[in-house]
């Protein structure tokens, strides 16, 4: 396997091509570090966008929801899809308006979805899935039953028509603002995860 | 004005009623607290999407970019845009796998956008969007000059196709979940704010 994904027609970054990556472990990374991603298809000529949770398992990244949710199955139905993972890291404050900017580690997926229909299938990426947002539990939680299967569509894209973008750093002014008397530099930011709040039906013991 | 928008054939939320809020100053709230958004469209007839920063101003939303950028200018002349503004709050972890959940607050906003052409208005949103970032900075900064203004696109959405959903709180078992012997609650998270860092190319003095 390649260091760096192919270049798609779909992927080829136009627009500040000096932040492109096709580099495979920087993208699979800015992918994991996301708890969320947002999934736009088109449904009706129209748009639709939702966000929700995912995995990647090896070189496919995965979703789930509702049967019924009516973007996820315009996607199964096999509209191809858009997958945004987007990290914010910082505000960039430069001497002039137009050069403020944003630190960012973005990646955009393209494609169509293959469906998981093998309950055994569904079934190892729940876990997958549980084991990504805290690592053991599924051992301990009560697993998933027939109908919760049925009830729930899984949804895998390759990670073929990908790239991704950062920016990363100081601001970057024309020359001729240097020298400008402002403060300049990065407001940093970051997703923390707070203690963990307990259940008030907690069980007993926990 | 009243105090909710009206329930449109898309923003009519068929999946998680319970979750859904068409409230107005609940609906600006989500917009305000993010920094950033993701914008589709349908460009040659596949969804493509942007991740960009945003500001709001009364009913509208409003964000900018390069006019060569081929997702805003697919907007730009005449495509019909979906936004979604997202803030995950915290992972639920329930007893059972199919209950684990997230807790969140999204819009969604549909719309096409209108242009601003006016130099003044595009000058005057500069300064809403500085303002929105840090507060005060305008006055300190080099504005923009024409060159810049006609190089960026300003796009605007009318706050009426618009909708949010809103998850909190604890886990919701089934009810003979309950009593099964694992820890249940919430993992809140957020976004922070660190200490600013310095341009390395700072101003002396500042």
């Amino acid at each position: 396997m390649t260091d760096t994904y192919a270049i798609h027609p779909a992927t080829k970054i136009v627009r500040g091509p000096k932040r492109a990556t096709y580099d495979r472990a920087t993208i699979h990374g800015i992918i994991d570090d996301a708890m969320i991603c947002h999934v736009a298809t088109v449904l009706d000529g129209q748009a639709v966008m939702i966000p929700t949770a995912h995995w990647r398992v090896g070189e496919a990244v995965y979703i789930h929801g509702a049967s019924k949710n009516r973007v996820l199955a315009a996607i199964a139905n096999g509209a191809a899809a858009c997958l945004c993972f987007t990290h914010l890291d910082g505000l960039v404050m430069a001497r002039s308006a137009f050069h403020h900017s944003a630190n960012y580690r973005s990646v955009i997926l393209y494609g169509k979805a293959h469906i998981l229909d093998d309950p055994a299938d569904k079934m190892a990426h729940s876990q997958y899935f549980i084991d990504k947002i805290a690592p053991g539990r599924w051992d301990k939680i009560r697993q998933p039953n027939a109908q919760e299967l049925k009830a729930t569509l899984f949804l895998g894209f390759d990670l073929k028509e990908v790239s991704a973008k950062i920016r990363s750093g100081d601001p970057v002014d024309d020359d001729a603002d240097y020298g400008w008397p402002v403060w300049t530099g990065v407001l940093p930011c970051r997703m923390v995860w707070d203690d963990p709040v307990n259940d008030s039906r907690i069980e007993p013991g926990f």
